[in-house]
């Protein structure tokens, strides 16, 4: 796609990092997941709680909510444990992005709540938690459909997420740690499996951009979601495990 | 611009509601603005402190930062006293949006800090908080330089912001609450005032949204912002009051 | 009244600063009040909750509490967010007194809460809260009769505050922070319309004073007391405007 | 002193509660007192830290501060364990009060805290903490002179504190627990070992007062201070044990 | 026991410290007691409340918690008003040990706490606290039988705690501080009045121990609870005084 | 050993669950263990840190310390994010139990700390986080004695742990959660590599216990130490892999 250096991983511009989804790496919440790019790695859980936060009570409807941390050893320098500003505006991203792709009023009043703690981090970690939760919150409601405590499941089509970058004057997919730190301009863009938008997150982070290079990240997502989307999509046309 | 239903305060689609910038409205601070855009009202101030925090040290260089708050009595229901997550998403928000117009190596170490307290709520806090903020900014910046305390203001260009969003259908400029609660997709755009994006935030509220609405909306902001650029600029033509 | 040194405003010494009240300065709430003592300038807002505290639930009494609190900007020095232990002193204080001529008895089940947010501090913030925060209760509750929410308004009668002190061995009425700073002893002094005394708190800032300063200190509150009074009786014999 | 109704405890309107200073109570701290007035008792401790607050740093002068805690046990209904707004009042209260009385610039730059802790309350807690605290003081000063750690002792004179308040019409001394939850007004008042003020401070509980019943509380707090002192200079007279 | 060097204070091996049980050293909680081993002194008291935690809420079972703490003066160098994690360890031992010999069962839905308040703290503050508790959890539940709350007591037996440790080489009984800080092994048994084990808590500081003093350690303890034990069975033989 | 029923999942009681240390399972900090025993998985990590507390500052020696969390879906019920009173009693163990193997001495002041973060629990965590740690901070000193900042390794010798308890009356190795949910006793041991003792913490959950359980029970721990510290050194014979 561009003319400039190369990436320190080889990688073409818009190509992934090197991505998996382990299911069930835990078995205690209802869906689990370990989702990997290149060296990040989140575990991702769903839980079941009961009932649902005050002001929905009595709505008949339910609720996704989600939280984000990173694990004090994930990163070089040792991380405290604590949740900071950046933590909750991820978290709260998270949240929305799933209950965007979430049919809460086809839900009774119950919570899940989708924890994405980083085991690794290496760039990218919030939208590797928004496909990984994808994942765990997927299996958690088909067993919940199993164990007949849902009708059907309310998930409406598939989520992902990816962060694009200007590095070296040219727009990259996919930013590990040592380009994003480098970046001008930082993009996170979380897409349906239809190919529609949920979020779209672009910083300026050393000098402001111009539209054109706002257009050129949007189309570099929009590639990169809709392979990721492929993968999920072959990974959940096998049920998960059942439960005893 | 669209064929949908009139707007509930009769404004045209593209226009923006009556806005004012009022300096000075305290006179402790470096520099004092009460913003308004219809009837959210944000006072504005910038104080300037001793020392950078921990990691700027020995550095030579300086920081901006900004916190954020609604007065418990600014909203029809009053909000209780504590920083929420919310809260701490936009102060982050706003000081990084700051900072992208100010040349943090010029200034010595120093750290001035923008406090936006919401005096009246009714849609667009973040952004009045924005173009307020730039104001008592550039306010206390031209007063240090004035007191021999800096050799020139480190100010680069103007910075503005505007909500914008999608309801019944249409995309419209400068959301008051009535619509912002209602509307399909909600995004906040910040640009300098040479017309470069500084942050895009959209978020699809109802449903997913299609690339022609990211578009229409990222321009119909891009018109906005430059109607309150132009409306800065007037004001910033003549110095502040010289303080005693 | 004394031989002493002039005031550094050239007021007499049993002379107010200039006050005003600005009745629904902002909206939202159901009673809002700026009110101004000199350059100390405090919003007071007075907003509905439903329900009671726990210990008052199933008495058929209603209650009043207050919040007090300095914006960051609204001093020299910037404020830290958090609530100090003079905050929560002094909104006790506010608290208390506004309770003073309210007849619970006569409320409802509901609780009003009085936030006083000081927008520039200049000596005398919890005085000219307690005057301001009176206000805004006042017009609250008429504006809770008027919506048929209460038969008939629980107000007693007025409630105003100043302080006093001794500066340069002199009486002074209504301190600024130059003088406050400095002043041998500091009285505040709170009182109903019909003159009788709700708190009278008095402090030795240097050294222990004598039976005849207290007594003198507490003559000069009660005449600066009167004109606040009549003062406040001038604007409320007109009924807050309407609200939609 | 009042024609009105015999008090609980049958004693006359102007009269003390039994009153103790046990001195070393404990002995760990510098200076330690458990003081009594009727049923309440506060265990007092003065304990010698490093250095002074950051804002008195390098002036060469001294501090004294307190803090005030009532044990969950100390009253018929468990106190949970947390520091109120009101125990934040009440050490404001005391550290102020012990300050009135010691001379700071002649103390070298070390910090004295003052520990009230309530083992049973029966009303006039703090009043009792300002009584015995000045012991506790006291004799920490005094060892601090015989350990070569202070030139002379810095206070300057006795410390003491009473409560007052109208109950059914009359004013009477030194108010327990069922006397003082059903005054109608409710006076501290704080005097030096010369009989001048440090403290005053009336709150109406139930009614405003009148001046004539300001000046009487004032007149009987100030007869019931003159006795504590006098306990507390025949206390004093002798030294504290000496410590190994 | 030992041909070790002698005890600071001159004590045998297996003997314990002076020790002594002040019975409603204070009269407002249900049950109190001063608890004094040598210098070491612990005011405990058990308050009743209303209703348990959430998780036994209709389970028709009573629960009996307990708080530690140390007053900021009981110890040479003043001690933060805060819950340290040592704190937390402690007040979870306590509990657990005294409901060790209550039978919930046999309580209706009450919680009482026992606060454990170390007014002097010289080694052995946990096992005190532990011996003293249980002496006033059990006046409490004797007085709550005698005003009809329950129709008997839920003790089951005696409960004492004493430390142990290795000193020189030489196992000792009952440690204060100076022995205890230089001890190379450190242990805490708790036991009841039959002779059997509630918790056994022990430590290597310097260290790793030997299976033949770990044996040594808890036959030495096993001596000491013993006369602990027989010092409880003389007190509580006598009921506590009745309450007005 | 015993005539009891058979275990839940038919092992000898004296045998211990499938274990297995996954070193390097991330690879940002220093050392790195994913350890498991049954079910029970707990990634521990080691990181580096600059400088050492305040009260070993210029003191030469350095500090090992320790964190440990549950994830909060390692568990079916989800466990909120807040270090409870258990979660710190647990980390003090680890690190007093880590230190009791390491020659602060022989360390610059430099901090270690290892987290322990339990990726599902099922029974012995913090024995499974003693074992794992063990790992992680071995491998962390190898890698700084590499890298040139140590020396030489000032770790002492192996160290494991293992839980114990009496169910259905018999004594049982290594508990999963049903079996320790109705243990009547309940150990946690630590041990060394030789064979001596770091910690013995035994609780009666159900009923005190005789000294010839205590007796038992630590016999068997003994044995099962004894297997894990084989496997350990098996492990831990060959380097960890070199950092780039």
């Amino acid at each position: 796609m561009s003319q400039s250096s190369p990436r320190p991983d080889g990688r073409a511009d818009d190509q992934l990092r090197p991505m998996s989804f382990e299911r069930d790496f835990t078995e205690m919440a209802a869906g689990s997941c370990l989702v990997t790019f290149g060296r990040t790695r989140v575990l991702c859980t769903a839980s079941v709680g009961d009932g649902v936060p005050p002001w929905l009570r009595n709505t008949g409807r339910g609720w996704v909510t989600a939280e984000y941390s990173m694990l004090p050893g994930s990163s070089p320098e040792r991380i405290r444990r604590r949740t900071s500003g950046r933590d909750q505006e991820i978290q709260r991203l998270i949240a929305r992005s799933l209950r965007a792709v979430v049919d809460l009023e086809a839900m009774p009043e119950m919570e899940l709540t989708v924890d994405c703690d980083v085991l690794q981090a290496d760039g990218g970690t919030r939208t590797a938690s928004i496909c990984g939760g994808f994942v765990a919150l997927h299996d958690a409601f088909t067993r919940l459909v199993a164990a007949g405590d849902l009708p059907a499941s309310p998930i409406i089509e598939e989520l992902a997420a990816i962060s694009v970058g200007i590095v070296d004057g040219a727009p990259r997919l996919d930013l590990p740690y040592v380009e994003d730190s480098t970046a001008e301009v930082d993009f996170n863009v979380v897409m349906t499996g239809s190919g529609r938008f949920v979020e779209v997150q672009g910083t300026a982070e050393g000098q402001a951009f111009e539209r054109s290079q706002l257009d050129a990240l949007v189309d570099l997502a929009t590639g990169g979601i809709a392979d990721i989307v492929e993968a999920q999509r072959a990974l959940l046309a096998t049920p998960p495990a059942a439960r005893a």
